[in-house]
């Protein structure tokens, strides 16, 4: 049992100006951290107590699957040079020379290390698999560290890595990976999504991440129900269902003039119909690489539905450009001859294969099936009507080149899909020979050939797991407080003397606390000489899950319960402390 | 339960050439720890379990009496430069910068970081006192890394700190550490002696190292059975007792013809005396400090028995001189106008104090209460006899300046003193105000006024446990075979299947490693398919202190049991196993 009053937990009414988010914010108002320079950090003793229950919960499931190691943070820039990463890793890799003027770097990470070690001490398939793992400190000078414990320049990480023979006994350690890293988050009372963090082109999941939705995430990601969940940039959906419009005339696209009218809301409001039965285009000049076949620039058109958005990153992808820019009126006018602003398809002359030259014209895949559609003419002040992708125009290529919409159903049972920003807690990856082949790690397999074991690696961000916690805890409470999970809260239960100064109180408080620690329960018996209010705003303040509040109730035999996490406060009888804690935790 | 044949302990036959220390041999050996750099070590599952394990004792044992906290190992210059130590800390520190530019280095200790806490949180004497720890990575750039985990540039340390009001109040914090050390090294299964580290100057113990004796260490310290132990530097004893040689002719000195015979052993051989009953005499030049009173150079003379060695640390000392440098014989002739060889102490004119110009003469306590000795008589080929300090020539000072001696009584209650090589574990020390002067940390004492809190700074090297534990049990059995106390050691017990092949051997092996583990014990069971000879070369060499054989005996309901600390080997039942390694824990 802990006594308030002899722990250093300086608490304070307001955050620092510049606290952002409210993990920030919150670590700092509850003397969890303190800033020593620009993402730097001392865990004082609250967050310290929470980092160590994380780093013991990760521990007890890591051990299960795999064995603890300890590498040095302090790497010879030699094992770097030896798999091409010293120059790779360019500003964020501390770099600093020893008093030889050897030069040194202070790890992000440990693929070298682990892998020199494998390519020493394995010789066999018989070693194999192998699974390891350590809890350790990383470096990383970030360009802009800031959001408190969210982007600094030292953390703490449990990094994994696995060998095995062949692919499927990486597809294994992989899997236990999946397995242990949920059970973690679970065991944390975190809610994450997982996240194929890879373009599927390698034919399955070679690389996941494990995602916390909260407004201080810097990722942008949508899942659904069903256990879909895709960075933006990859996610794919089924579009809402649109009723195409009727025919006009001869159902051949017809001229309509449209004077003045260039957005997709003009046109739309002045013809008096929605924005998904028009056809929006996007005008982009490539640079394409110095290898591209298509020259070293080309003009790129997108038609896409007029409520949707093009995704940029698929768009690159889909046109192996290195960059693209949006072309001005100015370019658009001299490429297609046509105004900026009534831009279309009918009239654009589209390469005939993404790799000829040439206008690439892209078909949002959500125009595919439509028809009668409302279009720029190419001429100024003029649209079309009945459009119809196929009939009146060929695309280069029609495929998903659009951003999701919140609500939109999930490519797998059409559950609504939820958009928002995110942490990233957790990664598994699949690396391949990468390291293993540039390092040269070797083993002779059953039939006594040499070869090259197949490698993940798997990371952990310990401090996330905290943030995350606190960031959605928050953001479920309203901004300006929050409760941990009982697993990692620095506490799981305090008991609050009311008035210290009444005997009885004192003594029913240091009763109820001993009870709770003799039951096994993490207990902080907050003794202090201050006010109840005070007392409660520092309890709510340093997240402490479950509070036992010893007041006048005593007399009656009653204390007061409070769930922070549910919200739901009642009176229970004095010996009633132990079972009321083990139910809520249990719960 | 682990299953050997699952895990990944690389062990070799042989030892790395450059490896030279029984603990960095055994540890590269036993597979505890690979070299990635000059003084940086990865520690593999072995070494990293039982690092492990000496933390959590560590944890424990300070969670009583402080508060832990996690410090960044990455500082900005600002706060070295705060105290002074930017530049004090010279090549041993690490330096960086950061992107952009700013520096860096990597914190060798603490003492700022906590100071800094202190003088932004701390306001009154009610928050005192406070004790801060952390169990962390510490950077060094060692000039010479070498001997394994002894002299490393990154380690783990408990580094712990406390903040009182007053003296008194660091006394309790001091105390306190003094004797969570004593646990703690003690569960860790260590015979350490405490160091008195300090001169003794400032009236008390202001500074103690705890010390394990081993040939490796590179301190040497004198110790008794009485608790008395002090770095040689420091270390007094109780000279053995000498009669007195009878006086010759008047009792006055005499000249007595010495051709050709000027050390001790020559004049007492030619003489038939023994040594203790000469004056040894050396002479010195000594360059003084800048704020010298008595010039820039001075000569010392020394005086002692003739068996005894003068101490430079306590002549420079009781000198005050910056450096000391023996006298050539051209000086010794030119100063005191006697031959090297023959100088004594009648006729040397001593400084009447050691403040005034002049030689120094220091007459070695020991001979204090000393007469009829045989001295140099500053005559070439001429000694004297019946020379008496006191009656004879006075010295400047008498005083202690000599090497105390193996076996020769310890000054509490003269009980024999033990010399040897140590390798420092731990550290207590009181600061003072140092840091929080230099920092200008404050809070309000009772009376209202500004008063300087008074610090302690205390630290546990991790690693030094393990290979101090490692070096001692090498020292015992014999330099190439050792075995971990069993609170340290990565597992308390294996259990080795002599012949996996045996059906009925690894039935009786899993089944008694089952039982171990559902006991409570931490095991290994070594299943591998593999000799019996290599799985038990295997076992010694990782240093388990206990191993159960599951060989032949299993027919007639026996297995071996093996204790390694005690050399002690017998036939147990199998149903005794648990029991068995119960008593041998607890003995």
């Amino acid at each position: 049992m802990h006594r308030w009053s002899q722990l250093f937990i300086p608490t304070l009414r307001e955050a620092p100006a510049d606290a952002e988010v409210a993990s920030h914010k919150l670590l700092l108002r509850a003397g969890y951290v303190r800033q020593l320079g620009a993402g730097i950090y001392s865990y004082l003793f609250l967050g310290n107590r929470s980092v160590n229950k994380i780093v013991a919960i990760v521990r007890q499931e890591m051990d299960r699957i795999g064995q603890e190691f300890l590498l040095p943070a302090l790497n010879p820039r030699e094992i770097w040079e030896a798999s091409g990463r010293w120059d790779v890793m360019g500003d964020n890799m501390f770099r600093l020379k020893d008093r030889k003027g050897a030069e040194l770097c202070l790890a992000m990470t440990h693929e070298e290390i682990v892998t020199d070690i494998a390519r020493k001490e394995l010789r066999s398939y018989k070693q194999l698999p192998q699974i390891w793992y350590q809890i350790q400190t990383k470096f990383r000078d970030e360009p802009r560290p800031k959001s408190g414990l969210l982007r600094v320049r030292q953390f703490i990480m449990k990094d994994a890595y696995s060998f095995d023979i062949d692919e499927a006994g990486l597809d294994v350690s992989y899997n236990k990976h999946d397995a242990a890293y949920r059970k973690i988050f679970t065991r944390c009372g975190l809610k994450f999504v997982s996240v194929d963090a890879d373009s599927g082109a390698m034919g399955g999941s070679a690389s996941q991440e494990f995602m916390v939705y909260t407004e201080a995430g810097e990722d942008l990601i949508a899942s659904s129900a069903s256990g879909y969940a895709a960075n933006l940039e990859k996610a794919i959906s089924r579009p809402s269902v649109v009723e195409d419009l009727a025919p006009t005339g001869d159902g051949t696209p017809e001229l309509v003039h449209t004077p003045g009218f260039r957005t997709i809301d003009e046109v739309s409001a002045f013809l008096q119909t929605q924005p998904q039965h028009q056809i929006k285009t996007m005008a982009f000049t490539a640079i394409m690489g110095a290898d591209s076949k298509v020259g070293a620039e080309r003009p790129v058109v997108v038609f896409l539905r007029g409520d949707h958005t093009v995704n940029e990153a698929k768009l690159l992808a889909v046109s192996g450009a290195a960059e693209l820019r949006p072309m001005t009126p100015e370019e658009i006018e001299t490429t297609f001859k046509a105004p900026a602003g009534y831009l279309g398809p009918i009239g654009v002359e589209a390469a005939p294969h993404p790799k000829k030259p040439g206008t690439l014209v892209i078909l949002d895949a959500a125009l595919a099936d439509r028809k009668n559609l409302i279009a720029g003419a190419n001429k100024a002040e003029y649209h079309l009507r009945n459009v119809t992708p196929g009939r009146d125009f060929k695309p280069t290529v029609t495929i998903d080149v659009r951003n999701v919409l919140e609500g939109e159903g999930c490519p797998i049972d059409g559950s609504p899909l939820r958009l928002g920003k995110a942490v990233e807690i957790g990664h598994i990856f699949k690396l391949g020979f990468r390291y293993t082949k540039s390092m040269g790690a070797s083993v002779l397999n059953r039939d006594g050939k040499e070869t090259t074991p197949i490698m993940g690696s798997y990371g952990i961000g310990i401090e996330r797991i905290l943030t995350a916690a606190i960031e959605t805890s928050a953001a479920e409470m309203g901004g300006d407080a929050y409760a941990l999970p009982a697993a990692i809260a620095p506490f799981e239960v305090v008991v609050t003397i009311t008035n210290v100064g009444d005997a009885a109180l004192l003594a029913a408080g240091e009763k109820v606390a001993a009870e709770l620690d003799a039951a096994g329960f993490d207990v902080l018996l907050d003794d202090r000489d201050e006010r109840a209010g005070v007392k409660f705003k520092d309890a709510d303040l340093v997240g402490i899950p479950y509070r036992i509040n010893i007041g006048r109730g005593v007399a009656e035999g009653k204390v007061e319960f409070v769930n922070r996490l549910t919200a739901a406060n009642k009176d229970i009888a004095l010996d009633q402390t132990v079972a009321t804690i083990r139910e809520a935790l249990t719960a």
